[in-house]
């Protein structure tokens, strides 16, 4: 294998360099098999731990040869690739020793399509280690994800380390756009565990604090939306076209201008438009991504309701169809207490920083689906953040963690692994 | 050469078959060119009739290569391809006998960005010569004006055609979007012409009638629209974005609203929108393509005045920024009285149909650049509209035109220049 | 009778002084009526000439007492009032001399809501004529208008005036929303009109010129829109709202982006809007005033399609509910060749101006019901613009004509009856 | 004076019928000073304890007038009137029983303009209380809050009454739109209060549930907004307009559109619109009245920023001008927990009901500038929210109380005296 740092600072940093957006991981997910196989986990990969049925978004087959590729020419096994087909990149290492609870920890892989900021003060610009990939970014933290589970098998492989049971490291592709925990359910690779727990870095927690228990996890719903009218000449005849691109546009301010709720949280973004084709025919084509959120299943469900009407009028008033496609959905989850009650433990005893309960997450992970699964199974469930300043705010072009915190993300998710197992 | 039709019906459809948009007819341009030399044309081509200096909107080298390379793998010869570097694809056939003026016709040969229908009922579906290309189709009849242009020359060319002086037969590219005419110009090629004579079918003027001026030409500007926002993670810190989506949206709705003109017939079109890249991101950049046009200066002043304070208030609303960049204009023209007196006269000598006046082209075409040339250096110029009953508007994907009227325009085009010449 | 000018000058300004909007011009009509009665012309007046079934937007009772009250404190006669019951305001002069055709002549009093600059340029000020009624102003020319009616009435009841016949002169409330031609069209005193004739100064026609015939009248339907949805605490509920108020909004962007046409010239606008009670409360009502007008019947039902839908989609997006009311139409109508031969006659005789042919009116007048029941009884009708300089545009609160024309409006209007009856 | 009820809900019942909006609380103000007088406190009113300087909103003189009418008609004492001149209805009773501190309650007295609903399961409806006022209602429940303070004042006057001490018993107008404390505080009313207690009923707080503190108050800002153009002739010239409506609309379209904040939850809401005065001329007015708030003083500013950029654009776009106008502020408070003891006691001592901390409020409430003048006295301050079950938010026209909160709300508070004072 490549030659691949052990410090789980550099090894941050070297997948920090070659961000990979979602269902395209070859190269990290690679690069984690052959570490988790050097170290005597047995490692599972692609369709042994995924399904896919139902899974919405998969890049196209021109974007997963070219990832693959890229990787490929970064150096890692044909054999990992091999068993990654078709953006197929989850990864699972599984450790046995002695009698014991099945442990299970979740580190998510993938980047962004957001293109790193240029500007030197940028601690990845100004230390060297910002992306190769115009257009991809690390912008959430999943760079630090992969590199604390990386040490923390190193760790919990050493002999001395004081655990008995099964530890399942899964690292998952796709979080962002929610679409990679579901096929790692569907595929029941959760369904005998007895401790699971998913870790994220930042979200305003400030370094130096871990958040024990985040509840304040968003349901959502992704749409892909389709206006579809008649074009015809711009000037020769425009009443003769169904403007699709105004119709979008309209739908587009309506859609901000939902109401707030006075019993709920709610988030709402339309995050891509594209419409139209050229300058001098009305536009007859219109494509919109978006998603909303809100922090209970009834705001949600009076969200989507108003998007949808505000989709249909917006249609309406152009006389175009609109076509609404459901592209994802999250839910919420509850940390159990017993698991926030060991995690205290681990961090009181490690003497790793200060600890804090509920903390809103104000966001979505698609753990949420591991953490429900589990729970449904008897098992337990927990959400840890550790915190970490950052640099500017998640998904950002500028955003950049405290490295300090991987260290300390390392300890205490071994402490817990030992206190638990 | 490939074996290419004579009938100027079997032209027309042949040009259908392979649609090629602005600065891209790598095709269409080595017919028309490897045609005119048979016919003892003397063919000027690419550099020697258009200085490219300021010209916006060139495809980029990938598309040029890939056009180019489409256009030899249907056969053309290399010498022609060889002759057109860079998107410079205008065709100029010269023919002189004996003393007499000289006398230029243009013929437009760019297809648009638009899918064809796959209706059965479409002509071009039923009679199988629909587009090859998906997203690109002659949708404003540049096919037929190319194949009238050849049958054109091949009658002037018979040794019984009557008439003397210099005929030269201009084919431009790029007519949509109004940006080839004006590299011609720039050459110097209409310098020393008398007479100057262009020619559009449809343009809703029924079939066998022929309008012998049209002054309705439209002002016009085109402009490209840049809105620039910063980044944020749509759930966690949405208040830290600066929405360029949003903004833009808000943009198109107070376009499309800018005040009617009681003084000029006015239009305003955003025919392109394209924004942000990912659904959880609050999308930092949007672009837009749009045009304005009026029926007189004044009115696309005012109109263009509306609309840089509509997109800068819409900025504003936003916080965000906003580039607008001037593509291109169009002017208007009139017709000399003298060109129209002898279109008269060859339509009454062939009976070729009804001779209308004033017919509003409610568009615009970049030959009126051509005829201000003209006029500015001594010349006469003139813009007919030969009708032709159409299945649908121009720039529609059902747009087909009524193939008579391609006979009856080489009929009366030939005959203009036996009655001039 | 109070002491009222004869001069045409001094009795545009006194009307000038005393605006009364559409239905209110009781002081208007009476001071009318009161003259025309000194000339000897026989008088009728409210019901005798108009039939009020299906007028709408009469006003308040309590409006039309104030303005009854107002015009009794002015100083009009009672008998007038107490003839003109409940905005019936339209007054008919008629005058017979020996034998000919009946003759009618056409013209409208009312002023607009419009509040008058103040501004020490505006010559109103200047001359101190202004409005004395704050809000209300004659901005469009009727003062004038009635003016000149009063002027025509003495000329042709001097005795050596040279026509025989029977002229009737229509005073006519409420052209303004195009309400008040209506009622008098149904009460019958058109049915026996031989030649009928309306007159209009300026309309952008310049001092000097007279405009023959006007067939830019346009199409129009005039519509009071009402939404209604759900009032709710603005800051503890909002999602309970149904904001009537942001319904209102979004229709209005969507109103005024409506397609152009390439096949009619089209106007739009929403003249007024009253949305909501108070800060803190979802606004659960909102009314609108608009107006569509088209150069084509077919233009007009396009436009209407197209807002109706609009309505409808911007009250989806709410999830309120819309009615629609029609309040008005205008319809177009065409001058007789017959009664524009004899106006150049009158205007040539006299030495007034120069005619012009096709002058575009670019609006409305109600005179087109009159028009089309005259043509539809065998007579003949025409409209008829002397032209005025403006100071600002019609409808503005800088409005104000060149007084000039107000003696040329005289000499034509009484030689086109000379020449005629 | 008039025979006035003595018992809760029958005083809450005739409060509700006659409905008077801020500062015109004439009616009530009146009934409230007669009923303390009759019970041997000391009343202040009017001047006496406000000081109107900056006071915003006062109704017209019309207004104030025809408010004092209404209420001399329906039979309150002149000397009550003549004591509360231009919109000063605040009374205060005070008591004083041997030595203690100073304690003082708030009550709120003024109605909404609220047009009440009609349906018969609408409980004032269906027992003969609603509203007599077309277009004002109580629907917030101040009707409730002046009945108690009436209870209230009655027991505590009892001679078996356990309390020493002051008493203070404010009524205050004008909550609504948050102007009627300030006059309070400024008259020095607060100054040497100890104890200060403000109450509300409902507020989405079930019946039987006593919420001890509440400090979920937004800040917020209340804007006026003035939109100018230029009025224009809609059909012959509308581009010669500037359109203030249209303005008005953009901007709601994108002030409700303004980012929710991860950081503070936020409101907006545009409760009023009014523009233009007439169908066929282009709007040069419109006026808004505009509410934001936010969980924190940061957000609000966010969201200030926001708004007058969105307001500042929209006028922009439109060519008019645009002037914002602060109206009103609210700010936040904190209950000390003294207070919050001393009220946790009386209700467990009167077995009236679960007590609950930290319920939001979830809209403002202007004690809050009463609880910060006693708190930066020396005192200490909360607020109460006693539960009652709602038959529709507050605000809306089908709003109705538990009315069996009435009762226990006068229990509890005066237990909270007689465990204070």
């Amino acid at each position: 294998m490549m030659d691949f740092p052990h410090d789980v600072t550099a090894m941050r940093r070297e997948f920090h360099r070659f961000p990979e957006t979602a269902f395209l991981e070859y190269r990290t997910a690679a690069i984690v098999a052959e570490r988790l196989s050097e170290l005597g986990y047995t490692v599972k990969a692609g369709p042994e731990i995924m399904r896919m049925d139902g899974v919405r978004g998969l890049p196209s087959d021109q974007a997963l040869n070219a990832a693959k590729e890229a990787a490929r020419q970064a150096g890692v096994a044909e054999k990992w690739l091999d068993r990654m087909p078709a953006g197929q990149t989850a990864v699972c290492g599984e450790l046995q020793r002695g009698p014991g609870p099945v442990l299970a920890l979740r580190f998510d892989m993938d980047a962004l399509p957001v293109h790193e900021a240029s500007s030197h003060q940028h601690t990845p610009n100004a230390q060297s280690f910002s992306s190769i990939h115009p257009g991809r970014m690390h912008a959430c933290g999943h760079d630090g994800h992969t590199a604390i589970g990386l040490a923390v098998a190193e760790r919990l492989a050493q002999p001395d380390a004081k655990w008995s049971g099964t530890v399942r490291l899964i690292f998952q592709p796709a979080e962002e756009g929610g679409r990679g925990a579901q096929p790692i359910v569907a595929s029941g690779l959760l369904d005998d565990v007895d401790i699971f727990l998913a870790t994220h870095l930042g979200c305003q927690l400030p370094s130096g604090q871990i958040a024990l228990t985040a509840d304040g996890f968003l349901w959502a719903e992704k749409w892909n939306v389709t206006f579809t009218g008649r074009p015809a000449h711009a000037a020769m005849c425009p009443e003769e076209g169904r403007n699709a691109l105004l119709a979008a546009s309209l739908a587009v301010a309506g859609l901000y201008a939902l109401p707030r709720d006075g019993q709920s949280d709610t988030r709402i973004n339309v995050g891509l438009l594209q419409a139209g084709r050229t300058r001098n025919v009305i536009a007859d084509h219109a494509y919109l991504e978006l998603e909303v959120r809100a922090a209970s299943s009834e705001g949600l469900q009076r969200l989507t309701e108003g998007a949808r009407r505000t989709l249909e009028g917006a249609a309406m008033t152009q006389d175009v169809t609109v076509g609404i496609d459901l592209y994802g959905k999250a839910i919420s989850a509850n940390s159990d207490p017993a698991i926030m009650t060991r995690l205290e433990t681990a961090v009181l005893a490690t003497k790793t920083g200060i600890t804090v309960r509920n903390w809103p997450i104000g966001g979505g992970d698609d753990a949420t689906f591991m953490m429900q699964r589990v729970q449904e199974r008897g098992g337990h469930a927990g959400y840890c953040l550790v915190g970490a300043d950052i640099a500017a705010p998640h998904h950002s072009s500028l955003f950049d963690i405290d490295e300090c915190a991987l260290e300390r993300a390392v300890t205490i998710l071994t402490a817990f692994v030992e206190k638990t197992a």
